[in-house]
């Protein structure tokens, strides 16, 4: 038996795609406008999966209420409305891009649940690209 | 080769959550306010995939037609605008929450479906909750 | 110069349609299975319209923030994961049809709003069936 | 007779509200998380809506293709992937608020759409705030 | 008091735009691809809004069970699956651009109801393209 | 580690469901009114997933505007605004049902991507209708 309950969420950022050590014409070259040095922004959408048992007395696979607490205060409130670039620690040396910022999210919530659970994390960046991360 | 066809639909039903066995308490404190004993409710969107081979005469997994009248006869007309607690049979001992309403749909079309096929169903509650069950 | 700012919000809630002076089969006849007394249920979304100027200080029609707050205790509070023909005032003599819903919300906002404003109420039943309410 | 046709269309962009003048505790005061220093961003949401005569020749209100172009050019082309406060000139001295975003954007169309035509500029900041400006 | 209901419905055809007395290039000058002489197609989604009083005895402005109805016997039974410039009659001599589309809708729908309401058509071509006609 | 990358396309075309050494009556039982002669058509909305390692360099698993701009040219340019069974030479001998379609666009795109590469096609033909084909 396999079932798997998703949560929605968002956080709106800013961000740029740039690697230090290139010059800035190989990051316009590798990122285009992405590279921007001033930042541009996203609403990003985020969708987690966790995907276990249901347990027979409440009908539950998790908690809904307790894992949209865990994704406000380890997620949204260190993400939402901030420069990921600046501002997030886990982008000091790692380029924000929509498929890091997934894998960033998988593991703060996979240090949050319980080992039982897999955990899927969907990501939009734009309503035509998105990523989804399984760890 | 894997080629999976999907089907949306919907129904709008009341239920609560609880346990009969439970205090009001107890309901209380597991189930929030999806306990209120005057029920609330929503719109389910459902999504069924059926996973099968390309018919090489149709051009079909599965006559879409057909499934539509399935899910229509033996889903919506016995969920839509009921009270699940109340009125649906299998939610007389389980409690209706999206986990376990997706699971029961699952049997109902696993009944219906040949055997060479496999079945996913996605429930949302909310646009907001979901749910995938895959059996 | 017109300028109108929407803030979305949703609730969850039971409901059933029905006159108490009708009969049960004249009930029926107007509003088929609406009409079930078993309760049934919809995710109402929600979309309040504030139209006025913009300030020259803030660049703001109205502060979404605060606009968010009355929603979310004058609206939301009351009418999410409840049943509305017993637990929502407003509907002990007013049958919950998604216009009465709406023009309820409408005067509860226009309570609370400066009179510069002009107000629109959008209430999405189903998400196809919905209602515009402007007073 | 009144008929209006929309084109959507999307740019993504940094921002952040504050006024110069004021200090940073009233900034955010009044702006909250929106006047982070840092910027943040939006995925930018754009519908025009141009409202005149269906032409007996072509059966178009205004040639699709060409407002597609201009809203490219004019609007998509100045304002995505850019930081709206620093290389937006109209924001110089105008705080990036949706409202004023839209209604810059609704002046940009009036000067190249002929005066025949009424213009209405809707623009989401999230799926869940937005405005409409029509002059 | 204004209050409008709505109500969606849809439907899946072919169709071309050109104009019998222009040559080919000065239909494909005005049309662009869509006058491919093979045809090309679109779901097109249409919202319906019928504006009234509401009914103090059934809370209802008009009864959307009818409304849903009337646009399936005079609108999707006429329109879905067909070939908008072959086989829907009012296209015989008039362009088949969402504007005239619209436009037969908004007729077809004010000779089915009483001229106490008000009519609104919505009709969206792709979710980039759509009109609204209000007669 | 798994990391899928997803990225939007859509294209508006025409089709009909029939198989030329069948009888009219033979196809209409089969295909219903998606036989018509005169052909029907859809807005077919795309989502290309590509399944890889994430590049410790740039933070892609692909770059995306690389995949955009195949999709563009090897599937957009070829099938929008076209009728599928005339002019689309894949369906010369193959039933242009949506997992054809499908199969015919995975086959495209594994032919362009290097085959360290797993690829997923969702096809909506509909709102309400899709496949997910993959491989």
């Amino acid at each position: 038996m396999s079932v798997t309950v998703y949560r929605k969420a968002h956080f709106n950022a800013a961000h740029r795609l740039f690697r230090s050590e290139w010059s800035d014409e190989k990051n316009l070259e590798i990122f285009g406008k992405c590279s921007n040095p001033h930042y541009h922004g996203h609403n990003y959408e985020l969708e987690v999966g966790i995907c276990g048992d249901i347990d027979p007395e409440t009908g539950f696979v998790v908690d809904l209420g307790w894992l949209k607490r865990v994704i406000k205060s380890d997620v949204e409130d260190r993400f939402d409305h901030k420069n990921l670039n600046i501002e997030v620690v886990e982008f000091k040396s790692l380029i924000p891009t929509v498929e890091n910022i997934a894998k960033v999210i998988w593991h703060i919530l996979r240090d949050k649940l319980p080992s039982r659970y897999t955990i899927e994390v969907k990501l939009y960046e734009t309503p035509r690209n998105f990523v989804v991360y399984t760890g």
